[in-house]
């Protein structure tokens, strides 16, 4: 049970989206502490008592995976050892959350390792957006509250007011998800599908399912690291006749060189939001980065007040996407 | 460890298939009761002793899935209750894979809550086939063995020297998988995509994304019930110009009214697997039921000879194909 | 802790007991929605937000008892996932309870099962009546409240005014029973006794262990499906030379064939609770059913006023034996 | 797995059983220690390797019961954490079996608390005989082998030749049990009853249930520590006109005064295994103890052999009754 | 979550502790009835409804700490199934933790099976004081508040204003410990170090590495049972030079013959706190005992308060230490 | 149960030491990949069968700690998922061992919460060596071989035939270790000791206890990393006429800093163990490194071979130290 005294905290990774999420909700962030020892161990500590509170740790696993998870072990670890009402993991990005499938022999679902471990840690709930699959909502056993980019980034769309719009997959892998992005936008998709000729087994040729040509050509895709399939994607299109290209990402993970492949290529405007803590995206212009922390505080005052939270998934409420609409 | 003793017993679901399994492995079924009492409870027996043996259950979680579900719960506390060695499940279909993601507010997600009681009833191993998405293995805990239809569906396939062919998904969320029919027959994709046109909310209409015409088609899907899906898109196909249309279905779980939907379609051959108990299958001339017993038998001869069981899911051996070849 | 906030929701099986629950509560029945698709596939769905309510589902596990029973643990699941503060399952009659031993080699303790199964789906306590056998509380971690029907049922009899009462139980299981009863009504107990006679293995004769002549006889078991055991039972008192016999049940299974053997023998009277959902008893005019749908409303209050439950394991308040005063 | 290296182990209170177990198996007792501390903590050690083997430690639960129990919890912690391969505690009494329902507000179901240490500390099964109801058997997950001692003291009863026999239960409770000795002995039950007239709530009278008169009297219960309710029962059957009694126990528990009340009384013989290590046994001449040593040392050998424990339930080999047939 | 609705019970061995916590608390005991049944069985029964109360069970585990440990699971059980909100088990010394390693071969970690069976039965949450390792925290999943004796100790070593004082440990093992009792006193320290001369294996020589001659020594120790460490070390602190000597002790277990050891050695006073009930205490002059229990009652209450309880583990409010100053 | 069948295999940080396991055993280390990926998530796969194998997996927990223990949980459920008979983390060194305790308020318990994740994750047994305090094997459920590098590093100063010697602890938290280093040695012990004077709360000084004037001192420790408090202790027992200095740490992870003030300070040699991956040691040639490599391996065999490892802990087989007397 909600307890009625809501304490926010940063983890390492996540101060800077924590703060935002404290601006719009008009609360003071939790004081805390993480050491990185000089042999290398993590050791987190809350500041301030959270005895039989209701704490949110706010911490994506992004760029340095390994050492953001195990850092929400110790978290949540701590919080429950200080008698905490309840401890709800805030993971914007949940990196391993890929890795959701065996698809080869003797590998590890690791994406199921995090989750379990998470949860044997301590964790109570969990809020997540985008994950790699829906599916892996269903690794976790506790309550997670799985928020959505999509319509953010299509309100985001709809403000550039372009006409005869298509939304485009990078592969097959996406479709069923870019078909959401088209029903929002009340538009069709084309997809990317790499093949491989009969008589040349080395060469694959990226074919685009669908017409694009004379459309304004909108990419979905979950994250991007170096922006080659973007890319890539972006020269087909062209290609093919497409007119604008603009790229939408949920997870902004691109790296110095992927940002300057994206610089130096048709794409127009690569689209993200701010679930992971990328430092580099303020060096290009080219990027628009829509803020998803106003989504995520919102989703905490409604089960704080223990209202549901899947409006949220559909239809967002002027004060989330006010930003886009200045 | 497994033991050096085999015994495969068949839940009342299970029965024919896994006959057709003791007959590839040349061995003898265990003796096993089910009752149904009156009052609608389902009682299960082991009839011979199982202890420190490795005991096999085969029961597909097909037509009637919550008897069959519960069945299999009884059969795993039966047997380590009598100190068998160690428990797998056989589920050549487990129908609520398919209720594998939250996707509406306030439902359950029902094929972990299987996976797991599943696990908690005793089940030490789970070998099943083509499960609704791949991240359900990761619902369960303990090891499983995820086999393929594709092989065997493609094979046959390939036995009909068809020419000129390309693989269509009946829409976006199947368009991945369908991508792995096409590689191995070396092949491109059309997806069915439905769309509803801007100023008519109602009309949905069902395009086809990708170039048809004048090739021989073949759909695939995982499972069909009504056969509604399969028959619009055959009629959109046909419209588009195809030649030939084949359907391929990994489960076929088709009802009276959806096998005389498929006699009336232009569909030329369904192609399915008895992964699923359906005794109407026999009904229907157009129907070629492929058996995926000899794949599980041959599966569970690897397990028990300590081998690796991957080689099964890209390449078939010969015995496991014959009867295609025949 | 409970939350200030009851929500009560029926499952498939439950909703008419339910009703007659919110109407002695006062309240209002929460929405929910099971469908049954058309591949035998169960699923559930809270039409209104739980987040933070304590949440009750009545469903007994009745005459579908594999379909009940799997719904029960979606809901747990769906509840639970939707981040319900508590969810107390209600199950008036449970019927796997029976199975709640390994009297034979390589069977399932079937009880132990569904309660491990129902637990882990998310049940944090579940209020139940007249389970087989007390012990399968302890099959259970999570709390029970076990409620009985012994003093609404003893108080209906009294309520006849008979004279010179015995009660009879059909066997040696339920006398310890049975000696609850005859407590409640100050008088003595009979047993039927199968016996086989030593030079005849086949032939097994009824006997009645203690002295009925010239008595009213009150007979108890907990369930009857065929009405066998009760005739058999009571014609061998008549034969001992009965007055008045009275059959009194607290789970009413009977089949249509059960009723017309009723109908049809020495048994004036079949008294029985509609802790399961039965439409065939209104077919006969000898069952008179008494409502425990007030009972397990009173309870659910005194859960929630936060007091003691037991107080109505023995002396019932007025408002719930009202319908037999009347 | 069994392994194939059986070692046998005693724990304080099963020293003596476990040397008979060794003595009918033909092996060595494995070496232990058990150190009860100045300041009563207990302390166990294994004196040789486990490493890997199939470990069987010996330790009723009986006169000390909450030392013993913790004993074992000890133990099973130890061989684990010794790399054992597998750990069965052999309990041939489980003194809190009794406890095994709440029948009052807000006490524990001890047998269930006890049952969930026991497997947690370590066990993978057990081997027990004549629990107080078969339901405890439930209240363990792991296998448990629940022996009986019914076969053997009937086979004792049958070797003394009375003529004109009837099983006696002393109270409703045990009326179930007393049937199986009946059916095994092909005669039929009488019950004890106690009751209060309705005008004196004082006086509890004890009736006898059955016609006993020229009967020689079987009395059956499981374990008794007063013998008060062996002797009260054995004067109404004398009352009744019965004529030899003989009282049977699967546990002897009975203290000096117990001893000295059934001397004094119209019992015969007092039959009972040696489950219990009860030094005071050996003072009364009217006490005959059958030691099931060798059945539970024939069901280990049967497990090793990975052969079916469960007919030792109906039939004893003649090696397990060489005994009493002396 | 904390309900606001404490409720403190006792069990056998802390009934007089519990009443000096409501003492200061200014509430009153709950009722509570523990019976041991003449065949050795504990049985315990909460007097009055906790459903949905935050109970506290005040329990050492100390000089039957069996008994003591088996009742503690059977009180969080009881607790658990009549539904109270959280249970605490308080338990101010907690014998089995001495036994917190595996420094044999082939023995059990007593502690943590301890731990474990306590969570498993039922407790949220443990307070205790001056576990013999602070690592046996870490065998709880669950918060552990863990109190030190320190602070009241050594204010009452302070309020002795003896000068020039060394604190000593009897061994390297406590050295850690002694340290901190320094720091707090702000001098050094001692340490009692047995050897074995090179060429007489059997002789071991107790040396004492550090200067004493001429100070006032306050040995620290966490516990003493016969005396022997203690007073051993005061002879060789006396032949070292030592003047007045004083020893400390967080738990008082001291048997009849440790209590007459103490009384005829140099030993000047023995300082020790009420944490084991211990009725041999008072028959020597010699021993002060400090009540723990306001320590007890000050964190309970601010568990309550949802206060932080660390505070007390440094600086203790002039509330709790009021006794000392008196 | 073992099977026959070893495998062992090296993770990312683990292989040097596994090749030489390899070698002493002369067995073939498994074909094993880990690959991190430019986003930062590790990725493990085993390339090479292990249906039904014993499989070791050879990591420690060293100089990247978050990285090395995250890659150990994939690996466990990696060869778990993959039918491994059994698995054991082969772990030289576990860093966060040294977080054992609460010691501060709000902190975690960081050796629990990695143990109980690295045993979700599928580990059967772990085999580490000198864990910062013995209790942290408490902190596994599972089975751990705790081995000890004392009896090597012994041997090896034994092997230096210094005369007088005497061990010193840098501190009284590691004078009980000291202890035994000077029994196997069988000499007395000195402790380092940090205390502030009464009027100057700032000024730390660093006193010696016990009498090193004239003796070869040998300073042990569990680990270092900048050498601050080796160094520190060797000036001070300089200063009080200590002659040859000789430092000995079971884990050397001493950075570059570290190793450069061991090189400038009074220390005559630092002997360590290679159970952390440090390729800095070699840059030294103060540092003597001792391979525990055989040690390891030796324990590995002796559990193949179903033999006691406790042999070990105290006297070590030729084979393992033929490197020293090399």
């Amino acid at each position: 049970m909600q307890n009625g005294e809501i304490k926010i905290f940063a983890g390492s990774s996540g101060r800077l989206f924590a703060e935002r999420m404290c601006n719009y909700m008009g609360t003071q962030l939790g004081i805390s502490q993480v050491i990185t020892f000089s042999e290398g161990n993590t050791y987190v500590k809350a500041g301030e008592t959270v005895r039989d509170k209701d704490v949110y740790l706010v911490q994506p696993i992004g760029l340095k995976p390994n050492d953001e998870f195990v850092e929400i072990l110790f978290w949540m670890d701590a919080f429950k050892r200080a008698s905490a009402n309840s401890v709800t993991a805030i993971i914007p990005y949940f990196s391993y959350a890929k890795a959701d499938k065996k698809d080869e022999p003797r590998v590890s679902i690791r994406a199921r390792v995090c989750a379990e471990s998470i949860e044997l840690a301590g964790a109570d709930r969990v809020v997540t957006m985008d994950l790699h699959s829906p599916q892996v909502q269903g690794f976790f056993k506790k309550p997670v509250d799985h928020l959505f980019a999509l319509p953010l980034i299509c309100e985001y769309i709809k403000s550039l007011q372009l006409e005869d719009i298509i939304v485009v997959s990078p592969d097959a892998g996406f479709a069923k998800q870019a078909r959401k992005y088209a029903d929002y936008l009340k538009t069709s998709v084309a997809i990317g599908d790499k093949t491989r000729k009969e008589h040349n087994e080395k060469a694959e040729i990226l074919e685009i399912i669908g017409d694009v040509a004379g459309k304004n050509t909108i990419i979905v895709d979950d994250f991007s690291l170096s922006g080659g399939t973007l890319v890539d994607l972006a020269r087909a299109l062209k290609d093919k006749g497409a007119k604008k290209i603009i790229a939408c990402l949920s997870h902004n993970l691109l790296s110095k060189e992927g940002i300057e492949k994206i610089e130096n290529s048709p794409i127009e405007e690569l689209v993200a939001t701010d679930s992971v803590y990328n430092p580099l995206i303020s060096t290009s212009n080219k990027i628009k980065t829509l803020s998803v922390a106003p989504l995520f505080a919102e989703a905490i005052m409604r089960i704080h007040r223990r209202e549901s939270v899947s409006p949220l998934f559909n239809v967002l409420p002027d004060s989330v996407i006010k930003e886009i609409k200045e």
